[in-house]
């Protein structure tokens, strides 16, 4: 069975931690002979969710997300924490990409983040697990990955300096395979 | 003393249930002879967040939001309830307007919503609340104004059907009001 | 394969609505020729949890209850709303049964619950899908069962009068064995 | 004007580390001259909710708890952590505190809270806001006091070793006093 990743990234920030964090999580999924691809919300360029918009027919850049989001088996979603929540920037193709069909439906997730803080994207991990769960989309009940101190949490090859950290999001992604495979 | 309001819809659409209920709130306002500005977020046209943006300066929509901001001391806040949470929308205000400074720092807030569903945005008002809290705005515990199946819940003339909701935004903006007289 | 159902009512009251909608449950999970326990928390009667009594030694009765919950694969948690949250009873009974070992590691559960106010119990279910993912308890995305108004919700048989929710009910069991299954 | 607080603590365990950070806020309203009675939750031995003991009076036990929490206009309260929520103990007198009336109506609460972990109840402390928040407790938005790896946080006359947290407790209780001022 071949199973199809695809990574998303909620900050658009160039040398982002979370996108750091992301790369591990894509090189896991490339190790166990998966397909991984991601949707680059930089490039796609989505507006802001506008309901006048969407009379009018969702816009390409939104039909190629959900494209992208219906192909996939298994979302790889590295998520910053803005004020206690998901970025903006994620909500907002969440919002997109629920609308004509919901593109996220059945889908299975594995959730990650990095903060600078003390608490490693906990707060919003909570909401993205509450908002991912809405839209039936199946997410591990554990482990739950965070990265806190994130500007001193990886070694110059983009590794993390955690070990411990390292090997949840590895168990996180194969149990995460685990539940993909006995949906299919 | 003067208070100043500010009306937020985190719906762009023009004929959204939200901008309707926001109209009562702003009326109440005028009603206790308190100026009210409205933040045009349509008009904005504010970008996602992105934090490269970010480093070459705020763009000019974002500061125009931050002093508004900046200058109210009561906002009213009309949030949709997109997929369990707040609108992206409404978010990326948030994000981009604590850059910098925190513009929201020591801010009341009055918040309610209205959905077409069962629960009148119960779940993205506690996401708000928890969001707000984090930025230091201070919303009163109650009363919480919750529309539901609002496309039924409003008379030809904008005002709310329901005599006990309407009786509650009151009540919310009077003890919102309360709470900036004791902050000033 | 043999699935062992548990039953939990979040509440001690006889004649509550959460324990009739457990009542359909445990039909529902009988019709599928699953055997279901229940765990009765009246007679149990467990202590309040204390740290000082733990270093004593678990008492019996929430050995008996750690034995029940360790001896089956899925969980049915009928979950009344007390202030928003789940209840005192059944947060003290989670309490101790993560103590020692974590006896609901592992589970699968199937959470619902019933209230008399409009927002059938959407804001505890929140809390204790939180509470449970912590002590890997798998749960499915969807669908949420809520039964609000349920005064008036059950006919004298004790079936459900919306034909919707008792189907949604079923559709919950359903997709919980599916995952017991899978883990197994 | 006289202000009266009340302290109560989650945990019962007589070292509990929430106790010692409790005492700190006790030493800081007295430093205020401010009355503050202690709520002894181990000594009253309040039962399990129970709607069935409820209609036949509410217990001695839950009336004296309802009587102390009327008398006071401030609430400390030091609510420890487990599985992601609050205590069941603390849980469970809020469920018998709302019932018959609402003994919590319209008070002031200050929270906080210790954990071993890393995250310093920072999960506990978002569901109790929630929780107080729809019993028309106002909480102050920021400073919210957070202690971790508790055991290595206090130094042995009971101080915290952390100036910066034991100042922002200091700041979290002006805060408070200042809404209840406001209030009255």
């Amino acid at each position: 069975m071949e199973i199809k990743a695809l990574a998303i990234c909620g900050s658009l920030r160039k040398d982002s931690y979370n996108r750091k964090l992301l790369a591990l999580a894509k090189k896991i999924v490339a190790d166990m002979d998966m397909e991984c691809a991601e949707l680059d919300l930089k490039k796609l360029d989505i507006p802001m969710y506008d309901g006048d918009i969407q009379e009018k027919g969702l816009p390409k850049s939104v039909l190629a997300a959900k494209k992208e989001i219906e192909n996939c088996d298994l979302l790889l979603i590295a998520s910053p924490e803005y004020n206690n929540s998901v970025s903006g920037v994620l909500k907002n193709l969440i919002d997109w990409a629920s609308r004509g069909n919901n593109s996220f439906d059945g889908k299975v997730a594995a959730i990650f983040g990095a903060s600078m803080g003390q608490f490693g994207t906990v707060r919003g991990q909570l909401h993205l697990r509450q908002i991912l769960a809405y839209l039936n989309v199946l997410i591990v009940a554990q482990p739950q990955v965070y990265v806190w101190s994130c500007d001193k949490a990886f070694n110059s090859d983009g590794t993390l300096i955690d070990a411990k950290t390292a090997d949840l999001l590895k168990q996180l992604i194969a149990g995460s395979v685990a539940l993909v495979k006995c949906k299919k």
